[in-house]
C-alpha cells in the first residue's frame, strides 16, 4: 500500500446522532459575491516562472461586446484573484439563426498552467476527474448558462469547440458567484509595515477564506473535504483572523459524530450525501482531534463542548498508546499509518513519536479542565515517551534523531520531537541550529511540514529565523504569483507533485495558510 | 455559395400572429414510454456491413447488477430499436467512500458506427456539435442521472473516464424515456403477405413516428427541424398511417406565420426560443407549401384552413413564376437556389421546371375550391411551361430532358418532368423506360429523390417495377440493419455523406419514410 491510499471498505462505524445534530445546527450560511473578469489574457510559456507560464493582458472584458467567436476560437478570462464559486455567462448567436447546437468547453485554472497545458496529457495517479472542465451543448440560443458544479479558479478558458458556418457566438455577463462562509467584515486588516509580510498575511487570509465553506475544506479544488490535519491548522489561523469559532466546533462534532467501531476518528469526512467517515485512518491525524479540541477550548473555554468531546479525545489517546512498544517507542510499519508529510521516502516512526507526545501534552491541558484524575498519569506517560525518544532515537554522533530500522535522519523527526519538548530547551535550540546548518537529505515537501518547522523555530526562540523562512518560503509563492497558498511548494522543484502532475495539485490549500497565524499571534 | 449554405441574416420577416396562435393551439402532447436496454453488445469491424460494423451480444443487462466498472471500462447498451428521448441511469459507488468525482462519458449512436468510430476523428463540414455525446462529473454518489438533452439512438456507449483507485461504479436502471406525438393506437398494422414489404412498412412507420414531435422534424438526431420538403412527404405517409392531420395543419400555419418580407415561405423553421424562419430560401421547397396544402385539403376538406392559407400559397406561385424567363424556362444560377437532391453536380434547372409545373397543378386544384377565377389562368400557364419544357429542354437524340447551359442529363430532370405530366402518357412511360434502361451518370443520392422516382414509376403504370425498386432500395437498408430509414443511402457507396462523414448523417430521416405511403395508398 503506497502513501495516499488506504482501502478498508468493510469497516463498521458508530454514529452519534446527538453530535451529528449539534454539527448540523452549526451549519454556516454561505455568503455570495458576484465577480466579473478584470482582463482577457494570453498564456505564454516562461521558463523562469515557477509553474512554467505567465499571463499577458490581451484585451479588456468589454471588448467581448464587439467580438464574435467562431468554432476553434478561445478566450481566457482572468478574474484577477482566486475564486471559489459558480460560473455563468450569457451566450448569443450572431448571424443566421443557429442551425446546430453550440458546443462550448470551459477549463478552470487556479494557475495559468491549468489553462495552458492540455488535460488530455495528464498522467498523474489521482483521478483526472479533479481537473476542472465542462463541455456544454446549447440547443437553443440565446441561453443564460450557469454551470451546476462549484469551481475553483482565477482563470477560465472558454473555447468554442463547434458551432456552424452560419452563426458565431457572442459572450457576455461572464461571472463567478463566489461563495464562502467566512465573514470578512469581522476581519481586522494587518497593515504590517513589512510589505512582503503584509502580502503574505493577505494571501494566507484569502486561502483560509476560500477554504471556509460548509466545513473547513482542505482545498476547494481538491479534495473539497474536511481533513483533520488541515482543520487543526485552519482553526489556529481562524482564531487570529475571522474568529468563526462555531465552525471549528461544528467540525469537531462532525469528527466525533462518525467514528470507527473502536472509537477512532477518521482522517477525513465527506459531507454528502450524508456525513460519511472516510476509511483512511492515520495515527497523527486521529491524535490531532485532541490537539484541535485543546486549542479550541483554550480560546473559547466552551465547557459544554469539552464535556461532550473529551471522551472522544481520550479514546484517541488510548488507541495511539496501543501502538507504543515495550521500549516506549512507536511500532513502525511499511504502510501509510501516519501522514507527517507528502514524502514517499520519509520514515514516520520518530516524527510520529513527536506527534504522540505533543498531543499527550494537549490532552493534559484538557484533562486539567475536564478529568483531573488523568493529569498525573499523563505527566508520567509523557515523561516515559520523551525518555524513550532520547534513549532510543537520539544519535549523538549525528546530532539528530533517527527514525525506523534504517535510522533515517529527516527534518520531520527533528521538528516534531522539538515540538514535543523532548530534551531541555538548550538541547532543542541546538538541535534546530543543527537542522538549519545541516539540512538532511530527507527534507520537507509541503507547507504543512513547513508550518511545523516554523513552529519549532519559534518554540526555541529563533523568531527572526522563522520570519526569514516565512518570507523565503511563503514569500516565494507570493513572488511566483500565488493569490492563495499552494498545497505543494518546493522552491528547488516548483513543478513537484506527489500525485504525478502539477495540474492536479491544489493551489489554495488549507494547510498552507498558517503564516497569518504566526505573524498575528507572535507579532512577527 | 455551395449547396447546403445560404447566409442571409439581414433579411426582414413578417409575422402573422393569427397564424402563429392557430399553430400554438395545435401543439401536440408528447407521449412518453420508458425503454430498458435489451442487451449489452460489443461492436466489431465487419467490412461486409453497410456502415462497416456489426454488434454482438456480450451480456444481458441484468449482469450489470454484479459488475463494477473502473476507470477505462466501458459498456455499450442496445435498446433493441431506434429511440428518441431522454436518457437516465442510477450510478452508485462500490468500495471505499468515493474520494473523487466520477467522470462518465456517454456516446449515443443510431448505428453501431457512431459508438465504434471515435468522434475525435470527425472531419465533416457540418458542426461536430451534432455528434451526440455528454460528459458528466458526479461529485456525490449515489446519483440518479437524467441528461437534460434529448437524444436519438439505439446504442449508448457508457465509459468511465475516471473515478479513483478507491472505488468502482455500479450502474443500474439504465433507461430511455422515449417521446413522440404519434398516437400508435390509431395505427392499423399492415400484415402484408410479403415479409420484406411488411418490414419496410414497419420501418417506415417507426421512422415517421420518431420524427413526429412538436412538429414533423426532418430527423430527430439532426437537424431536429421543420423542413418543408420533409413535411410534404411526412404528411403523405401520415394520411395513410397515424392520420394526425392537425399536426400537418399546425406545420402549415407555422410556415405561413413567419414569411420573408415579400411573402416567400422559408425552407425551414426553428421552434425555439420562438418560431423563427431560417434564412435559407429554396425555390422548390417554397412551392411545396402549395403542394402540402393541396394534399392536406384533398384529405381533410378543411375549408377554413384553405381560406386562411390560400393567399400564402398563391404568393409562392407568384414568386416562383417571377423566375421564369421569356422563353418559359426557369433561369438557372450557380448558387443553391433549389434543393431537388443532395448532389453537388446536379443542375437544378430542368427538375425545378418540373417542380414548378407540378405545384401549379396542385395550385389549380386549390383554386377550384378557393379561387375559381384563377383556374383558367393556371391552366394556360401550366400549358405554356410544359410546352417550353418540351421545346427547350427535350433532347430527342438522347431521349432525355437536359438541364442548364451544360445540357446535363440527370435522373432528377426526367423524374420531375414526368411528375409534372410533361408530354403525353405514352411519352412519359417511354421516358421512364429509357431512364430504367440507361441510367444517367448524374443519378439519385437520397431516399428523398428516390421517393419521386418511385412516384414517377407509379404515375406511368410501372407499379411492379416500383415495388421492385422499393424492395431493392429501402429493403437494402432493412437488410443492412436499419431500424428506421436513413437520410442517405447509396447501395454502391454505403458510407456516402454529403457532409463529409457518415457519422453525422441522420439515420432516422423523415424524407425516407415514404414506402408506407406507396404500399398503403396503392396497395402494393
Amino acid at each position: 500500500m503506497s502513501q495516499g491510499i488506504q482501502k478498508n471498505s468493510s469497516l463498521s462505524f458508530h454514529r452519534n446522532n446527538r453530535f451529528l445534530s449539534a454539527a448540523a445546527g452549526l451549519l454556516p450560511a454561505l455568503r455570495q459575491t458576484r465577480l466579473q473578469p478584470v482582463e482577457l489574457v494570453d498564456v505564454i510559456a516562461e521558463a523562469s516562472q515557477a509553474l512554467g507560464w505567465k499571463t499577458m493582458r490581451c484585451a479588456l472584458p468589454a471588448s467581448l461586446l464587439q467580438r464574435e467567436l467562431a468554432a476553434g476560437d478561445e478566450i481566457i478570462v482572468d478574474f484577477g484573484t482566486h475564486c471559489v464559486g459558480y460560473f455563468g455567462l450569457r451566450c448569443e448567436a450572431a448571424g443566421s439563426p443557429p442551425d446546430a447546437p453550440a458546443h462550448l468547453q470551459f477549463i478552470f485554472g487556479e494557475t495559468p498552467a491549468e489553462v495552458a497545458e492540455p488535460f488530455s496529457e495528464y498522467n498523474g495517479w489521482l483521478s483526472s476527474s479533479w481537473l476542472q472542465q465542462a463541455d456544454i451543448y446549447l440547443d437553443v440560443l440565446p441561453e443564460t448558462v450557469r454551470l451546476p458544479r462549484r469551481y475553483c479558479c482565477r482563470y477560465v478558458k472558454i473555447k468554442v469547440i463547434s458551432a456552424s458556418a452560419k452563426f458565431n457566438l457572442k459572450l457576455s455577463d461572464i461571472h463567478l458567484d463566489t461563495v464562502t462562509s467566512a465573514d470578512t467584515t469581522s476581519l481586522t486588516p494587518l497593515h504590517h509595515p513589512d510589505a512582503l509580510l503584509n502580502q503574505i498575511d493577505e494571501v494566507s487570509v484569502l486561502t483560509l477564506r476560500n477554504c471556509m465553506q460548509e466545513v473547513f475544506e482542505d482545498g476547494p479544488k481538491r479534495d473539497r473535504r474536511l481533513w483533520l490535519g488541515d482543520l487543526r491548522l485552519q482553526a489556529l489561523v481562524n482564531y487570529q483572523t475571522f474568529e468563526q469559532n462555531s465552525l471549528v466546533k461544528r467540525c469537531l462534532y462532525l469528527f466525533a459524530g462518525v467514528t470507527r467501531e473502536d472509537g477512532m476518528v477518521s482522517s477525513n469526512l465527506f459531507m454528502k450525501p450524508d456525513v460519511i467517515a472516510d476509511d483512511t485512518f492515520l495515527f497523527d491525524y486521529a491524535l490531532f482531534f485532541v490537539a484541535t479540541l485543546a486549542d479550541y477550548i483554550a480560546v473559547t473555554e466552551d465547557q459544554q463542548t469539552l464535556e461532550d468531546l473529551w471522551p472522544v479525545a481520550w479514546r484517541q489517546i488510548e488507541l495511539a498508546l496501543g501502538r507504543v512498544g515495550t521500549q516506549g517507542i512507536l511500532q513502525d510499519s511499511e504502510d501509510w499509518w501516519a501522514f507527517i508529510d507528502w514524502h514517499e521516502s520519509l520514515n514516520k516512526q520518530a516524527p510520529a513519536q513527536g506527534v504522540l507526545i505533543y498531543c499527550l501534552m494537549k490532552a493534559q491541558a484538557l484533562a486539567r479542565r475536564a478529568d483531573s484524575e488523568k493529569v498525573t498519569w499523563l505527566e508520567a506517560k509523557i515523561g516515559e515517551l520523551k525518555n524513550a525518544a532520547l534513549e532510543k532515537l537520539w544519535d549523538e554522533e549525528k546530532g539528530f534523531f533517527v527514525s525506523g530500522a534504517g535510522q533515517q535522519v529527516s527534518s520531520a523527526s527533528q521538528v516534531w520531537l522539538v515540538l514535543a519538548h523532548v530534551g531541555d530547551p538548550g538541547f532543542r535550540a541546538q538541535l534546530m541550529r543543527n537542522l538549519l546548518a545541516n539540512p538532511p537529505e530527507i527534507g520537507m515537501n509541503t507547507p504543512y511540514m513547513m508550518h511545523h518547522f516554523i513552529d519549532a523555530l519559534i518554540s526555541v526562540g529563533e523568531t527572526q529565523r522563522a520570519v526569514q523562512e516565512i518570507k523565503k518560503y511563503w514569500g516565494g509563492m507570493v513572488q511566483a504569483g500565488a493569490d492563495t497558498f499552494w498545497e505543494l511548494y518546493d522552491p528547488q522543484r516548483p513543478g513537484f507533485s506527489p500525485y504525478g502532475s502539477k495540474l492536479i495539485n491544489s493551489y489554495c490549500h488549507a494547510w498552507s495558510c498558517t503564516p497569518a497565524y504566526f505573524i498575528r499571534k507572535y507579532g512577527l
